[in-house]
């Protein structure tokens, strides 16, 4: 049985994949024929079901991953890639308290939805009606919206709400709002951001350096695939080189910011506080209080 | 406010890192003096708290991102790109109940039970009595030991829970387990597979090809990291190459396996089922019924 | 003046590249009009001639890699990322005399051919008639088969040739022909392959390790693109992901396989005997006697 | 017999390489024992040599990466893997005339005067009198002194030679070497430059973009090593992420850059004239008239 309003994706059998907000009095209209939603809910997650012309159709759970891929975007939207490994540098978890900006089509608004829960809010913000409008339905259209709040407004002139757990900015100026992210988030906040350019990666690092953030961090995230032939194992012969830098950053309170003085004895620290931080991370075992084993070894 | 249980990092001037469960009655001993946890209480996150000898820590709620990497480790633990990509792609949300084997370290299992929540639950199978304490102790170090059951078996000998909405393989043969997986998930649950070298890939490959395994990726995930500095932006002179292949596909019914045969109207595909995902991703404009834009517009 | 017979380079408004064997009598026929070949050779290289139809074209020298990118191909060619690397790596140098099979479309043998000058001399291998033609004409398009003599046999029957300072295999079953190498080569030459799935990888190194071949390393060359726009610099958006690895080792003679035994007091080594030179390439500071500072200094 | 003078590689049974210019009265005094210089010439390439003590000595014929590897440096030297891609991209074969700056410890003017041969020549630049007599040594070590002519100049001065076929600046500024390019080189002729930020390839990309220049590039190469080991076939554990940015350009003469208003009909293309070879280079088959196939078949 599947539950109305769960989401559910139907494949066919040449790979077309639709998502649907499952309502069980309805039905799917497509090339190979029709598809009764009452036989879908029968069916039930993982199982085939015909269209009325014979054709097999499996009836799947969206992860997170189909979601995404699943909103109609009118902009470019973040990759897997980068919002998996936003989430877990930036503790994106349940429970938590997001600030986005901006909303896009809604893509990264969807998976920040799924991952804080029902115990956690994400509260985005969009300065363009248009885009305000489409991520708005592409919420609806997965069943999320309740745990979003949307605000139409340029983040240029500061956040409406405080107290957030992290934030995260997917604007063409991030460092034009670096001023208005301490009102907006909890001491020692993380703080991240996408960005195309290596220019853009320099001017927001100049903002980061103003103060108050520390632990700097530039990524990239590569995916390789491979085709997936036993025998003839090999690298796809085409990536994607790149989407965006990945720019992450403790915003701490003002205050912190004095006391880097006595960090080392010297009055004016050049390198970004969390600079042992980044290195800790190129080889984990360093800056860490437990013991560990070198990360080389095989399973 | 920082209440009793919860984590806490505090962050030397010079960069080293200590994670602990808070208590407001303990005291941290370090090589800067000793700091009272009363004191850091009173602080609470991102402010800064002093040792008896007057050095600066820094109090910091930690990221999963935080937690991972204090996991106290005996064999290598999966690094956090790693871990986003796999959350994601296999739909490990809040609520969800996840099978994952061998346990290791913990560290995996710490981020599966950040992610799943309150709501959900990690099934963590080892074969190995000492790791299976260790991810118990790691567990318990950072409180999560209550969403997690830990099971000491060989999964080559079958899993003794059904019904997971997703399982994690990080053992040396998963070719040798898959036989039991059907009986372990869902019809349609996705299953991931971590393996160091091409030898173990092309073997897993063989054994998926079996069924009733579709949608087969095969992917690496890369991390890339820049000096942060404004005005000398550059790559890190080296950077982690390899830590393993990921490996994700769709667990079905057998009997769809039957029904591949209707998919083209030939007899025998070769080709596992979820090709078409597999291309459909390269390319996410296809496949999928909604309109797209381009994944390469700028910001 | 540019000499009859050398080759020259001449491209379109739009960037349309026209590669020629020069003949100041002959004319280019083009979509921006006529081309009179007189005309070009008293402009010279680095200059512009125009069309009848008054439309400007560049007249350039062409490079190593235009000669390559301007084969007429039938097959896959070599790029200019491994090719570079091999002709280093390999030793491959004015003088030289190389063999190489299969010739395919030509694409490295031309290249082959210019870097071995006129003292050297190519031995190009090919079993496949058509491909033999082919690439004789794409010799003789570039003026370089004086260079190079073809041989038309499969060379899992041997070789014709001996005292070869290098050899290339681009075949799909190369550990078929390992046998015949060491009669073709001279003591200790380089050897080197190119191969496309890691299957063929393995079956080749298990090959290399029944001797008498050491040094043996794997490597992949990518090529990363940057859109070369100052003031927005970034990467492309896609990339080439895999063409091959390349494999190379050396050949020497089966005398030095015993002595091998004494290089560490025990009977059977089991690993490479050039491990040791695979590593001093990662740290290239090891493994010479001259002192050298670290490699990732900054200009 | 091995000739007086030629470059020899002695290799111990541990992998420590030992690189000499050949006299065949002279002797090597190892940890291992002392050997023979005229036992080395007796044995012949590719052979074993024993020294006094009975360890065994592999005597090989040096690649050029082996005397670049072997080059004794007080300065980060270039990679075979920039130098290998380099070479095709600028066309430095046998015969050029190329000029160099600055000259460093000389690892890229060993590499040079491998290439162009006898019947060519490297003029190589070097402002700072140290590395000027360094590069000498080095040159001098491996017996390539008379292919190469030095000068000790900032090349920020402008250039003493005139009419070379390829032109290499490895200097922090190369933007304010710009305006002498032309008066080197013949019309045409390859530019090429390493630079290790971002920032500077922006620089560089703006004065370029000032002409007479064309057919911009910018590129990094990659190497990815796999452990050569056929069971366990896995890339190495860590690679080295960054040396530098390769940027190239054609220098044309001054005369073309007003043509390039006709390129489309309008007055003022913003992008480099050569943006269309970029395109094909990304997509070898487009821009050529020679029919090809594509580039992703398999062998």
């Amino acid at each position: 049985m599947i539950p109305k309003d769960s989401m559910v994706l139907l494949v066919s059998p040449r790979g077309k994949r639709y998502l649907r907000r499952f309502d069980p009095a309805g039905e799917l209209h497509t090339h190979d024929g029709k598809l009764l939603m009452a036989q879908v809910a029968e069916a039930g997650f993982g199982r085939t079901v015909r269209t009325h012309l014979g054709k097999p159709y499996q009836v799947l759970k969206p992860t997170v991953h189909d979601l995404i891929k699943g909103v109609k975007r009118h902009t470019q939207i973040m990759y897997p890639k980068e919002i998996g490994y936003l989430l877990l540098k930036m503790g994106i978890a349940p429970g938590c308290r997001v600030i986005e900006a901006g909303s896009g089509s809604g893509g990264l608004t969807v998976a920040l939805a799924c991952y804080v829960g029902e115990t956690g809010k994400v509260y985005t913000y969009e300065r363009r009606e248009e885009f305000f409008t489409l991520a708005g339905k592409n919420l609806a259209r997965v069943g999320l919206e309740g745990r979003v709040e949307q605000t139409l407004r340029d983040v240029r002139d500061g956040f409406v709400h405080t107290g957030a757990d992290a934030l995260f900015l997917d604007v063409r100026t991030p460092w034009e709002v670096l001023e208005h992210i301490p009102a907006a988030v909890i001491p020692g906040a993380m703080t991240g951001y996408l960005l195309p350019t290596t220019n853009q990666v320099s001017d927001l690092l100049r903002g980061l350096e103003q103060g108050p953030f520390c632990d700097v961090e530039v990524v990239e995230i590569l995916v390789r695939r491979y085709k997936p032939v036993a025998d003839r194992l090999r690298p796809e012969d085409r990536m994607v080189a790149h989407t965006g830098f990945l720019v992450f950053a403790r915003c701490l309170e003002a205050e912190r910011e004095d006391l880097a003085e006595d960090a080392d004895g010297e009055n004016a620290p050049t390198e970004p506080l969390g600079e042992p931080l980044e290195s800790a991370q190129d080889a984990p075992e360093n800056g860490w209080d437990a013991p560990e084993t070198p990360p080389s070894g095989e399973a």
